[in-house]
């Protein structure tokens, strides 16, 4: 025991100071880099002893904690820290807080034991911290612990604190000034956690803990420690003397009877230093050096009611909304990859453009769903106006858009992906998309409408990646085809019949730049070739088929003599949105193989293969039935005289530009099938036609739709479609 | 030809006078009666020969105009029509009307040879009408017609038109009105078309044109007849004096060389009645008695701009916009009706009320795919707020919702309803569902409120006809589970996992009244029996499975201890959007069924059958697996010993109600397993168990399935839960 009669030292502790930048940064770590690894992790802190009087003693935790290399602010002091972040709340309450500390604390006695921390003083400065980030709600628990070893009993004042002024006249201050600044110049830091002191009148003397052998070569009944404190009480020391003590006590305490503790403190008051409010006292010191087990250990904070206990911060309402609303969507994408998709490239998704053309049920619900992906660019293009029946089926629009004639499909589907998700990049084109069969040279003005819509409609497609063909009518999906397929951009097109729907890409075609008989790019087509040894089924995306592929007959003015139920699209109204979403998903898992929509088609029969990505298949159709509840998935080939993407249509598209598509435009059914040739193969099937709906011609299974799209039968995509013997 | 030197009689035509209401009743009668039938319909207007000066004479037709029997309005004449509606705008631009007015013209021409315009002079007033409804913009476009036929030649006036005041005395006046308004009454009408006049300086007679010969016995030079005039005009009389002049030109030409016509004109002005306004004037008739062929007619009404043309009026933007809606909303569900699914019984679905329990990204879309189909009663229940992740994905919501800790979301989803159509009843209650180990015994406070919760709870499914669970957690949708198996209420129930859905109906337990042994609904059992002679999975309603009974472990606390990314329901956004559609198409397909909940379960293997009901199949399960874009329709039993649905618990539930329950909140699993056999089951299989996670046990395959639930495999799926050797 020690003397009784003494007053005892008592230490004030640390608050832990964590600034909103360090939660901010554990977000990112935990959604990017930690994800579920609870494993420790390096942290760094600082305090500082020049705050003025009444802040308590912190120990701060910013944005820059997380990188060891990051420079401790000027004048502060680092604290080495351990991070435990858990994946649950459950695990953040029952993690073993004392064996931790009890860890924490062995490394401490470790270092004084072995002699590190007195080559690395910040060895002492160890401290603690556990964590479980709640990111959806963007609450934060924490526990923090300073681990101070204890001496086995309590220490002793001999001298009780006083302030340095009245222990050193200004001049002796002055000299330990200059004495503390010029070790530290000499060690290239800008402050020292603790140091050694021999003063007389005329002179002070600081050294380095590990040269206390040549330091105090005197012996001495009393040496002097210094000790950067963070502490501004003027009874008692702050926290990190006690692990000094301890060391001072176990390394050096044979060759004295007592310490006088030097507590600097270091601020600077209306432009002038001070540290004479630094305090100094003497105190006892037991003997240790014949225990080699480590003391016990002390450290975790109190919470702000007083009690042991965690606390929590609520971030939620102090951030920018906005900004939470970008971080809470991320959040859920990258869930995703943390345990079930880890090879999930996130990236190539949110970073798609997408171009919407129609803004109806079917584009409200892919914009939904790509928003749900975290797509951050949308384009919609249409010209109709919201009207009273639309809110109830396309999920972009209320009521109130269809006041005063309705508001612009386009861009009141824009402004609610703002509203939805302030984060997003959405813009409307209230456009109208000039058609085959739909005569645009009756007048000029027409004319030159139609140019402006072709040029505009040319410029969206160029900036942008994935085109989506969401319209009601066969002949509106033509020029974007043309214009897609010409600038290789992947097209995804969705169309609705009343219980059954098709969701396609479009193929590919190999990029212009290489000769027609390159094969590209070249990984693709090696994939291809090794594949299609056999020819089962495995036709790579350059080959597949666009929507016009299966039609005999080239697009022409499907609108103008439709009854009520054929003007709108009457289908289940659960349709659009499982098409909408299978859409985007088709995206989605094209985007994610390596290939892209260069992939090969996946058919229903490679339902039981490997998935060729992460995400599973990538068909070049899928073709749902909603009565049965059923999809199949057909592959077919493109067609050498399709009205929209043979090579035909494209090289004259792109020889003669807009002159091309004002002939098609101007003109009935017959130019474009005069073009591709099917007018003469309607004349040499003219027999076949009159037998039934299905002929089968050059290898290539045809299907008559003179009307807007019908998926087939299941019995006919099943078949039809897939057989190999029916691929050219 | 006539005398050229005399002026010619001319007639002011006809305004059509087409109100709100007519336009109104034939958007109703399209749409519940006409669908697409453009059969000719017999319509009936009026006009009114009492307006003020200046009001142009008008053929009124009102709501009313449909029903033949409705009484024309007092005072007022009836004019009898033909409406031709087409169905598109091309069918009316290219209607032949030339023709209409032909025939109308001949019928007209028929009933003057034959008399039958004697006898019933209002044959004379026939009218034709050409619309075409756009009910997508409410626009209506017509042409309205008033055949009148022609005199070969144009009609000398003999004596100008002059106020009847200048030809008849006051005494005179008085006579007439009292002659008329005697035979008014005699007839049973209030106003007379046409009538016969004769009069002297005493006295005004005046009779029916049947009783022409009587009333004219003495040969006379000259006849004087009455029309009933709407022209207000002091010059010219109305366009129905036409058709008469040519009857009377027909029928009586022979007997005399001038008709002298009275266009009657019959107003109240400020109290007293005046007819003095009426005129008078006499002209010379061709001779016609020879020709039998109907004179040519003319009579298509001019339109705003004078020319020869359609009308339309628009009306979207005068009618009530909310009730526009409806009729909007209503529109899209009967197209579906008139061509496609004419057997489609709309109201069952519309009429449905359903209980939405979590209104998260599957309640979000549950409710969008509700409101498309025109179900108009919609409840939410859940107790979260929104947070920020949760627009992108979750329909309902938007990032303001997000803002200040977020709108109660069961609040704010009912609201939304509102937005996006008025017409809806939708509401929310911000309330917790009791979950098996989620203790509520802690405090008294808290088990009343599990009371109320359960009370409330009770009331809801009580009072709605299905019930969706749509959390996500398993626990949650215990309590639901049993209360709705016990009210015999239509459980639709849809879980996701991150790339797999399923979405299934709860079985429908037999109704309590009847005994247990009795089979019910009749008719249902009865084609239950007569198919299930062979067992191959034709199970009927009663005997399904609910979403516990291929658990062997009872639900219990799943929340406590799960990662970020096991509380988010981690999922491809699309997944989502797919099985709240089709939760909701499952509901419909089943409410279509004659025997509802009860129907015998369609499995994978009757999508090459015929289907049970007009929208297809009605599987017990749809399971989904986007990786690969497939569905199965897996089928299982119920389980006797069903932590949910099995007779044990339900008895236990029925008998102690809210004492039995907070037992199962307050325990662990054991509880409810001791209850139902489990535990026992568990002893028994524990070998079993050991082997691996699929276990066959009394002909029952069991699933492990600890956690929430996730679908089975494919092949899992289609084999096991359907091979009828596994039934029992």
């Amino acid at each position: 025991m020690g003397d009784p009669g003494l007053p005892k030292l008592q230490f004030a502790p640390f608050s832990s100071a964590l600034d909103v930048g360090f939660w901010h940064e554990l977000t990112q770590k935990k959604l990017n880099e930690y994800r579920l690894d609870e494993a420790p992790k390096d942290i760094k802190g600082y305090y500082y002893n020049g705050d003025s009087a009444g802040l308590p003693a912190r120990l701060t935790l910013e944005f820059s904690a997380f990188d060891m290399s990051t420079p401790t602010p000027a004048r502060c002091c680092p604290a080495v820290g351990t991070l435990y972040n858990t994946n649950t709340l459950e695990a953040f309450k029952t993690a073993d807080k004392k064996l931790l500390l009890e860890q924490a604390a062995n490394e401490i006695w470790e270092s004084i034991k072995s002699g590190s921390a007195l080559e690395n003083p910040v060895l002492l400065n160890k401290f603690l911290l556990l964590t479980f980030a709640d990111l959806k709600k963007y609450h934060f628990y924490y526990w923090f612990c300073y681990p101070a070893l204890c001496l086995p009993e309590s220490i002793p004042l001999i001298q009780r604190p006083v302030g340095l002024d009245q222990r050193f006249s200004p001049k002796q201050i002055q000299a330990l000034e200059r004495a503390y600044d010029d070790l530290c110049q000499t060690e290239g830091v800008t402050a020292l956690p603790y140091f050694l002191i021999k003063y007389d009148d005329n002179m002070v003397l600081v050294s380095l803990l590990k040269h206390y052998n040549d330091f105090f070569q005197d012996q001495r009944t009393k040496i002097t420690v210094g000790v950067y404190d963070p502490c501004n009480l003027a009874q008692y020391p702050g926290w990190p003397l006690r692990n000094f003590l301890v060391l001072t006590a176990h390394r050096w305490r044979g060759s004295f009877q007592s310490v006088e503790v030097l507590c600097f403190r270091d601020r600077t008051v209306q432009g002038a230093r001070g540290t004479a409010h630094s305090i100094v006292f003497e105190v006892r010191l037991p003997e240790m050096a014949f225990s080699p087990d480590c003391p016990k250990a002390v450290g975790w904070e109190k919470n702000q009611k007083g009690g042991m206990g965690p606390r929590m911060v609520n971030l939620s309402e102090c951030m920018d909304p906005k900004r939470l609303a970008e971080s809470s969507v991320d959040l859920n994408l990258k869930l995703m990859c943390w345990r079930l998709v880890p090879t999930l490239d996130l990236d190539k998704v949110v970073s798609v453009k997408c171009l919407l053309l129609g803004a109806g049920t079917l584009g409200c619900n892919v914009a939904r769903t790509l928003m749900g992906w975290g797509v951050r660019h949308v384009t919609f293009v249409d010209n109709a106006k919201i009207s009273y029946s639309n809110p109830v089926r396309q999920p972009l629009y209320e009521f109130e858009d269809c006041l005063g004639g309705g508001k612009p499909k386009a861009l009141a589907a824009a402004d609610r992906l703002q509203k939805i998700f302030p984060g997003v990049n959405a813009r409307g084109f209230n456009m109208s998309i000039p058609m085959p069969g739909h005569p645009v040279n009756f007048s000029s003005v027409t004319l030159e409408q139609a140019h402006r819509d072709v040029e505009q409609l040319e410029q969206l497609i160029e900036s942008h990646d994935v085109i989506f063909l969401l319209m009601d009518t066969r002949e509106s999906r033509w020029l974007p085809a043309v214009i897609a397929a010409s600038k290789r951009k992947l097209v995804i097109n969705a169309a609705l019949g009343f219980d059954t729907f098709v969701v396609m890409r479009h193929g590919l075609k190999k990029p212009k730049q290489q000769g027609a008989g390159d094969l590209c790019p070249s990984h693709s087509v090696a994939s291809a070739d090794l594949l299609g040894s056999s020819l089962f089924a495995n036709i790579p995306g350059y080959k597949l088929g666009c929507y016009f592929c299966n039609d005999v007959v080239a697009p022409g003015d499907s609108t103008r003599d439709r009854t009520l139920d054929q003007q709108c699209t009457v289908s289940r109204p659960g349709l659009a949105m499982i098409a909408g979403a299978l859409a985007v998903e088709l995206m989605v898992s094209v985007l994610q193989h390596p290939e892209g929509g260069y992939a090969i088609a996946s058919s229903s029969d490679d339902r039981m293969n490997e998935p060729p990505t992460s995400l599973g298949l990538v068909p070049h159709q899928i073709r749902g039935f909603l009565s049965r509840f059923d999809n199949v998935l057909p592959v077919s080939l493109a067609f050498d005289k399709c009205t929209a993407c043979s090579s035909k249509v494209l090289d004259q598209y792109e020889r003669e530009g807009f002159n091309f598509l004002a002939k098609v435009f101007n003109s009935s059914h017959s130019f474009l099938e005069d073009l591709t040739g099917l007018t003469l193969l309607h004349q040499e099937t003219q027999a076949a036609e009159s037998s039934g709906s299905l002929v089968q011609l050059g290898g290539q299974t045809l299907q008559w739709r003179p009307t807007e799209i019908l998926p087939l039968s299941p019995e006919e995509a099943r078949g039809a479609l897939t057989s190999p013997e029916r691929l050219d």
